[in-house]
C-alpha cells in the first residue's frame, strides 16, 4: 500500500509498503482523512528526544525512533474487514472515527507513534474493534476527523477548576489553543482571553469563541487582568482585599509549549492563578519556584484524553456544539505530506491541515 | 531595648536599638520566646535576593535588605501596652500569639522581615490588636510559639486533594515536613511516607506520626509506591488497570526546598501525583515539563497561612492533638542568636531552637 514513511529524519512516500493484518480483535480500515499535529512535526526530527523521555515517564513503550514509522493519529476511516474474535457490530463501509491505539504482542501501542501499526498518512491501518466510534449520519469525514484534537482541548478544560467567576486565558491559538477555547466556550465560560502573535492565529481563535484577543508583540495578554476583575498582583490583591472588592479567580493555558513560557506565566499572571500545561515543551526548562510559592500559583500537566472525552468530541463537534470546520486549512494526498510538514512549521495562518490517502 | 540585628550579613546584639512605638490599632508587647525559621537562616546571607523576589512577585514590599531588621516571626509574647484606638479587650499582661502583620504607611508589614517592626529576637514587638490570640491557660509560651511553623504545615496540607485512599509522602523532616506530618496526621491520612537524610530528623518524623521513615540514602523513597497500592509508573498503572487493581492517588510534599527536587519528583513520583511544594527554593531550578506531561502531574506551590487556618492550629496544640513539643531543640538568649544561626545551619539534629530575649 502507500504510506509516508519516516526514514531518517525525512517523510518517504513509499508505494510498496507493507500492509497490515488484523490480529484477534481487531479491525481493517481504510483511511479517509489524518490530520497533521504539531507533535507529527516535532517527531520528524526529535524521535528520539520523545522516545527517551517517554521511556523515563515510565511509559512501556516498545517505540524504535529509528525503524520505519508512520505518523498519524487524528483520523477518519472506513471499516474494510475484520479479525479473529471480533463482534463485527459495524457493516463493512461504516465510517468511524477511533482513540489512535492498538494491542500489540508488548502491550497498547499508539497508532501514529508505533513501528508495528501504520498510522493515518497511510492508505490501511489496523485498530482495535471495541475503540471505534461510528461517526453520525451527515458529519463530513473531515469534522470526524478533528474529534482527537478537540478532545485534547475537552480533557485540558476538565482538569481546569472553573466556577461561573473564573476568567480564563488561552496563551497560543494553534490547534491546541482552539481546541481548548472551544471545550470553554461549550462549559460557557467567560470572558476567554486569547493571545497569539499571529494575526490569522487570532482571527481564528475570534472565530473559535475567544472574547477579547490580544497580540502580546502589542501588549502583554496580562494587562487585562485588572480590568477583567482579577488583581494581577499580591499587592493589588491586598488593596482589593481591604476595599472590599473580590478578585475573580483565573485560570491561564499553556498552550505553545516553547521553554521559557512557563517561568513567564508565573512572573506576570495573577497569585492563586492555576496554570494549566496543554503545549508540550519537549525540552529542559528553567523557572523561579521562589515565584510560584510566592503567588502561590498552581502547574497542572495534561496530556490525551479519555476514551469518555474522545466521545463526547464527537457528539458535541456532531451537535454543532464545537466549530470544528473553523480549524480546517487545506487537504493534501500523501504525495504533499512532506511539503505540508514544510509549510506547517512556518506559516502560522495554517491551522490544521488533513490528509487523504 | 537589646535586639539582635541583621546588619551586612551578621546578627549583632544591640543593646539600645530604638524601641518601637504603638501605633493606632497597634500593641506593644514583651517577646517571651519566638523560634528561628529557616527562612531566617537563608534571609541573613540572601535577603537581597528574597526583596527582589518578592518585588517580582508582585508583593507591596517596602524591605530595604540593607538596612536593620530585626527577625523572627514565630513568637509567644505578653501585652505591655496599648495605641490610639484600640479596644483594649486583653489586660495587660495576657499571653499571647499572633499571625506576624503590622500595619504601617504604606500597607501590611511582615513583623520579622520589616525595616519598620522589629521580629521576636528583640525585647519589645508592636502588633495589630485585631490580631492577637490569647494563649489558653496552661499551654506553655514555648509551645504557644510553635503556631506559626505548624500553621504552614497546616495551610499545605489543606491545599492536598485528599481521600480516604491517599498515600502521602513527606520528603525532608526539617520543621515544614514536620509540620505537615503533624497536619496530616491530624486529618487521619495514612500511610504517611517520610524520608530525610539525618537519622535524628527521621527519628522526630517517627514521633510526629510518619508510620514509614526512609534515608534515601539506603534507598529511594519511592521504592515503596508499590507495596502502597500506588502505582508508580504508566506502565504499571496500565498493568493495573488491566487486570482490575485500583492504584491509589498520591500526594508528594516536597519539604527541602533546593534545586533538582521538583525534577526528582517529577521522574520517579507517581504518574497523576500531586507535589505541593512546602520547601522554598530561591534559586532557578531545571524541570523536564514534557515528563510532567507525560505524568499528568500536579505541582501546587504553597505559602505562608491565613488567619483561619494560624488560630486553628493553636487550637490544636492547646488540645494536644499536635505533637508541638516534638521540634523543640533548645533554648538561648538574645546573646546565643548568632551561634544558633550557625549551628542549626549545619546540625541536621537541631530542629527549632528557642530565643527567648
Amino acid at each position: 500500500m502507500k504510506a509516508v514513511v519516516k526514514r531518517g529524519n525525512a517523510l518517504e512516500l513509499d508505494t510498496n509498503f507493507a500492509e497490515p493484518t488484523p490480529g484477534e480483535g481487531q479491525v481493517l480500515v481504510r483511511t479517509l482523512a489524518c490530520g497533521i499535529c504539531g507533535s507529527d512535526l516535532h517527531a520528524l526530527h526529535h524521535l528520539d528526544h520523545m522516545a527517551d523521555m517517554s521511556r523515563r515517564s515510565g511509559s512501556l513503550s516498545n517505540l524504535d525512533p529509528n525503524a520505519d514509522i508512520v505518523f498519524g493519529h487524528e483520523f477518519a476511516f472506513e471499516v474494510l474487514d475484520y479479525g479473529k474474535n471480533t463482534a463485527r457490530r459495524l457493516p463493512t463501509g461504516t465510517v468511524c472515527t477511533s482513540f489512535p491505539a492498538a494491542a500489540g504482542p508488548q502491550g497498547m501501542e499508539l497508532v501514529g507513534y508505533s513501528n508495528l501499526f501504520p498510522g493515518g498518512f497511510s492508505e490501511l491501518m489496523v485498530l482495535q474493534e471495541e475503540l471505534l466510534l461510528p461517526v453520525p449520519e451527515g458529519l463530513p469525514v473531515d469534522l470526524a476527523a478533528m474529534t482527537e484534537p478537540f478532545a485534547v482541548g475537552e480533557h485540558a478544560v476538565a482538569r481546569a477548576r472553573l466556577d461561573p467567576r473564573t476568567v480564563a486565558m488561552v496563551i497560543g491559538c494553534g490547534p491546541v489553543g482552539l481546541a481548548v477555547i472551544a471545550a470553554l466556550k461549550l462549559r460557557g465560560v467567560g470572558p476567554i482571553v486569547a493571545a497569539d502573535l499571529s494575526p490569522e492565529r487570532r482571527k481564528t481563535a475570534e472565530a473559535m469563541g475567544a472574547d477579547i484577543v490580544i497580540d502580546p508583540a502589542e501588549g502583554s495578554p496580562h494587562d487585562q487582568w485588572a480590568s477583567l476583575g482579577v488583581a494581577q498582583s499580591l499587592a493589588e490583591a491586598s488593596v482589593w482585599a481591604m476595599t472590599g472588592k473580590e478578585t475573580r479567580p483565573a485560570v491561564v493555558f499553556e498552550c505553545v509549549g516553547v521553554p521559557g513560557m512557563i517561568q513567564s506565566l508565573l512572573e506576570n499572571g495573577p497569585p492563586g492563578a492555576q496554570i494549566v500545561v496543554v503545549g508540550v515543551c519537549m525540552e529542559t526548562d528553567r523557572f523561579e519556584p521562589g515565584i510560584a510559592i510566592n503567588k502561590q500559583m498552581g502547574l497542572d500537566f495534561v496530556f490525551g484524553y479519555s476514551p469518555e472525552e474522545f466521545a463526547a468530541t464527537l457528539h458535541n463537534i456532531t451537535e454543532g456544539r464545537i466549530a470544528a470546520s473553523t480549524v480546517l486549512s487545506g487537504t493534501v494526498g500523501l504525495d504533499g505530506v512532506a511539503d505540508a510538514f514544510r509549510r506547517l512549521s512556518s506559516e502560522p495562518a495554517l491551522v490544521k491541515v488533513l490528509v487523504k490517502p
